[in-house]
């Protein structure tokens, strides 16, 4: 079960599916990407995309996902329903369960398509950061398996601050990141990097909280040729909050190339208790 | 089917379904809310919000929705399928799909919760914007039905630069928006102002090219006690793009109370052809 052992990279391995071949895969959870509870949501929601991608129906490349994590998920094997709901000429709609012993656990929906050139521009402005091999990467806490797979470089708003104590009047954490070992970037993996933010409340707060995604949505702006193009180079990644209340936060993300371009866009919408 | 024969609001009548008590809901598109082709992405969302919120299992008040425009919906009858995939404690998560003759033209997932209270702080800011009295209402082109639903007052952006041909460095619109007749806000009603924008690209380009929303996101921030203080009061909306590229761009938006309260966020992914 450790990446060690072959040639494979644990995100590999993470988001391995074995297809019945009607639309359902197995895979099954690693503890390379153990989170406080289950797994990192992250890779719950490369897996889902992974599945749709693995599916023989499947036409075009990833434009959106939106992961619902509705329970827990337990160390072990999982079984994925994908189900392609239908088919245009530009988009085809999916959706897709994750179940453990009959019971779901994640709920999803997926829109792939073809892309075509068109008129081009990126509105949003990257957050301004120096090179990425000029920022020591952080010593990141044992206790959770997951970030271990990353190589986290922090700008803005880092864990050092959790440590501190210290409220913070903003929210923002900016980094860049790359898997670890590096690894070239792919739709799973670009979905997964989405997650990789610690939730901000705890930023905000100074300290840890009960914290946990219910909705996940990923926007692909990224065509291949630009995932190829990123290829292991780190990604300059933000994320903030626009509100906190009720028991309930939000989070907007974007991951930018390490040449600027715009690779995805992301939202969350996080379960907290504070 | 005009609402000027009851006292019902067109709004009302758009959103209204009849339950067959087993999780499926009959409704039929109206003239009032029709759009270029089938009705108004943003009432068909609101009917989705509405299925959960009639269904005798619904535990809570919206937390989220996603909403995938799988194919057109022509106008006349549809039926919903509203299935409560999981209850936890807090959360309570939702599939739905909208069908006609059998084919699905929709897909949805929805979280409801309860609210409790918590630390809260709004990191957004609201725009600034003169109140809306002091700005007058836009007479909109009428060739599209739903527009004459809403009370549209522009501050930024307005579909009046459309007509100039002018293209625009930014693709933010602001407005004070309600209902029209006025109508006291609820959660259906919140989730279709949410998809008030024209699309952004034409406002980018100033000219009306193809463009259709393919998955919209919806994240609630406002409790009930909110929606009443807001009641019939205009809200002030506000929406940009990120990036446009390859057939696809996408929209951020904010709803914020008369009194500055952050009511809800929007995520919207647009197909286009320019």
């Amino acid at each position: 079960m450790t990446s060690t052992m072959t040639s494979q990279h644990a995100f590999d391995s993470a988001v391995a599916l074995t297809p019945d071949g009607a639309g359902n895969f197995s895979g099954r959870t690693t503890p390379e990407y153990a989170n406080m509870v289950g797994p990192f949501g992250g890779i719950t929601a490369a897996t889902m995309l992974a599945a749709v991608q693995q599916h023989p129906q499947c036409l075009g490349d990833p434009v959106s996902l939106t992961v619902n994590y509705a329970g827990p998920i337990a160390e072990g094997p999982f079984t994925i329903a994908a189900q392609p709901v239908r088919t245009n000429r530009t988009t085809q709609h999916w959706t897709l369960s994750m179940s453990q012993d009959g019971i779901v656990a994640t709920t999803a929906t997926a829109v792939f398509g073809t892309r075509r050139e068109t008129w081009t521009s990126t509105e949003a402005a990257a957050p301004s950061a120096p090179p990425p091999h000029t920022i020591g990467p952080d010593p990141l806490p044992g206790v959770i398996a997951w970030v271990g797979n990353y190589e986290m470089r922090f700008i803005e708003g880092g864990v050092t601050e959790l440590d501190g104590g210290a409220a913070q009047p903003s929210s923002t954490t900016t980094l860049w990141v790359r898997d670890q070992p590096a690894r070239p970037l792919d739709y799973p993996a670009l979905t997964a990097l989405s997650d990789v933010f610690f939730p901000r409340v705890m930023l905000r707060l100074g300290r840890v909280v009960p914290a946990g995604t219910v909705t996940l949505t990923v926007y692909f702006h990224a065509d291949t040729d630009r995932l190829a193009a990123q290829s292991d180079h780190p990604l300059l990644a933000t994320a903030r909050s626009q509100h906190f209340g009720n028991g309930f936060f939000d989070q907007a993300a974007e991951l930018w190339a390490h040449d600027g371009g715009l690779l995805a866009t992301s939202h969350q919408l996080v379960y907290f208790k504070a």
